[in-house]
């Protein structure tokens, strides 16, 4: 036996403080259990065990979107040691986000150190793997560069940031790629399509399959009054702060994407030229805006992919985000198109309007493809939507 | 009065859907009063209040890095409604963390969508304007861009990720620049030194007032096992796991940073050659890195920047990360550098290491600069040192 003295324990300490560094220093603070938890616990048949060590509480429940219905619970049991455990599933492959409860308050899984942001929510996230996520999962192929960048928007008198997703091979090569423009949701920014929405392993995984052509993926920010994420920009002027709701459907997100985004990347990347080589997809709101841009800048684009959007009706005063409809998509017709592609749920609060859309389109004689899946207007749809459109471009 | 029907409900209903997105959504859970708390809040005297709505919950107490000591808290205080309210401050310019706790459970602020990771564990954040947080801020300057990025280590036997931050101009220009290379300590990962460390805008800012040079900074994994941060790669094999904790004074990432992330970053970006163009910081496990780069890797860079790091003692069995050190400390000597710089604070649990290092250099007749700060081993520290040691580099 290698005897322990006061020096050994030391260095022990030392080598601890260096290797698990703050978490040693401030796992002073709670006991030793909460640090030894495992959470979540995925089991060889997809169901999971979720584990939080808390003798103090009295409840905890557990809330994720595996579950049916907006606020669905279940609650976690507490066993003699002050652990809560509960095992849930098998559950279908897929990414879930999930959070503990008590007291009313909502609280990450401390155990686990995947963290998604909803807007300004924080959940903690979970993989279930399978056929159906392995698109999702980071697979051992080439990996694709992701770049903050920042831009000038004159349109929108703003230094702005974006997201630029590069295919493997563009930094070490020469060659000239086509640009697909991936616009967010609202309550999102230019964050989302890259943590929510998986698009670099979406992409690598496609492209290293030979699914989808190389490409970069250019995802804005598509609310005009702000230059980037929270906490990522310079605090806004008081008067910079959009007043009128209805701004959204003002067009000028669009004119700015036209006019400063895409010069800007045909500047800064090397891309092939025309309208042949630039696709523009965009969920809720952002399927508004792909839905704008279809009307009047049609001939910019060849491909456009509207998720979970469509035509709302108008308000009783008249206000609309898609005025003069009929004249406007007339321009599909005399300008052409490659693709049109819908995407709804069956359970989306805007499934009526991506009905009024096709039948739109139909009125028209305007060619487009409709993908109905099942489930709302989720990340979970729209990661499927861009697994079937990506594919689908520059062909 | 403008009469309200029930056409003009559902659309405030879908515009708000739009424009809130899952948020709205969400907020069918939670009292409508939860949405509207803002938190925190800072005041012109950089006071700040700290509110969360929680009628169910008996205490609940905020935890700080303002304040003194692990594991301090403060309790804040219920009023009628169910909300909670603690006024702290004035505090001191500088980036802080937080969060709350209730029942012996932490979580974050639901109304602050700032979230920094440290480790596994989030973190609510705030920033107090200021001189000494100014470099810390988002300013209307222009930015450089950070772009995650996929290598190949033969050495490590890994497709690995780094973090590169591209001066402003970088991408729009011919210009090639000086690199500088920058790791993180234990527990941390590449993600550490952009989020924590607040690196691109300490660099942005330094350059925009022309006291750093325009510099490609690298932030690699200084993790030798893993390809990247958790849940930023494929799932690690059994046997890839390090064994031996003393891995980490092997050596072999710093083989790792010499013979495959410099080879790699000279030819994908356009870097200047030469160890005057090449330096080299870390702090705790990266400042032993650093150590052992200027040790062994003299000729590689002309500036070390050794951060809460120092020559630790033996353990009684012999072991240490610094072995012959005596031997290869002549390699600085015989070699040359442009300048060894070594930043501690006097609370840091290394104080002592560091000044083992300042002996050393010492009793070497080796030059060097040593910087003493209060505080212990934490970002305010190395933020600090991140902003005082880059404007030293390449002159």
């Amino acid at each position: 036996m290698k005897k322990i003295n006061k020096k050994s324990l030391q260095l022990a300490l030392l080598v601890s403080f260096l290797i698990f560094g703050i978490l040693a220093l401030r796992a002073q603070e709670a006991p030793w259990m909460r640090n030894r938890v495992v959470s979540p616990e995925l089991h060889a048949d997809n169901s999971v065990t979720f584990k939080i060590f808390s003798p103090e509480s009295d409840k905890i429940t557990i809330s994720g979107n595996w579950m049916d219905g907006w606020g669905a619970s279940e609650a976690l049991i507490k066993n003699d040691t002050g652990l809560w455990i509960l095992t849930v599933g098998p559950l279908e492959p897929e990414i879930y986000t999930y959070s503990f409860s008590s007291y009313g308050i909502r609280f990450l899984d401390p155990a686990n150190s995947l963290v998604m942001r909803d807007g300004r929510r924080h959940e903690s996230m979970l993989l279930v793997p399978g056929k159906a996520s392995s698109l999702y999962a980071v697979q051992n192929v080439p990996h694709g560069t992701l770049s903050k960048v920042w831009y000038d928007s004159p349109t929108l008198e703003l230094k702005r940031r974006m997201y630029v997703y590069t295919p493997p091979g563009y930094e070490s090569g020469t060659e000239k790629y086509p640009v697909f423009y991936l616009l967010h949701g609202g309550g999102g920014d230019e964050d989302a399509w890259s943590t929510l929405g998986r698009t670099c392993q979406i992409m690598d995984n496609l492209i290293a399959q030979g699914k989808a052509k190389p490409m970069i993926v250019v995802m804005t920010n598509g609310n005009p009054g702000d230059a980037a994420s929270p906490g990522e920009a310079p605090p806004k002027k008081e008067e910079d702060n959009m007043e009128d709701i209805f701004s959204m459907g003002s067009g000028v997100f669009e004119k700015s994407l036209v006019n400063d985004v895409i010069p800007f990347v045909d500047k800064q990347y090397r891309t092939l030229p025309g309208r042949e080589n630039k696709a523009v997809s965009g969920l809720s709101m952002g399927g508004m805006q792909t839905m704008n841009l279809a009307f009047d800048h049609t001939d910019v684009f060849d491909y456009f992919g509207v998720m979970s959007m469509g035509l709302t009706d108008p308000d009783p005063s008249g206000r609309t985000w898609f005025q003069n409809v009929d004249t406007r998509i007339k321009n599909l017709e005399t300008k052409g198109y490659k693709l049109y592609w819908i995407g709804c749920g069956t359970d989306d609060f805007l499934y009526e309007a991506a009905g009024n859309l096709v039948d739109k389109m139909k009125e028209n004689n305007l060619e487009f493809t409709y993908r109905e899946s099942s489930g709302g207007h989720s990340w979970s749809n729209w990661r499927i939507y861009l697994s079937e459109f990506a594919p689908l471009l520059f062909k």
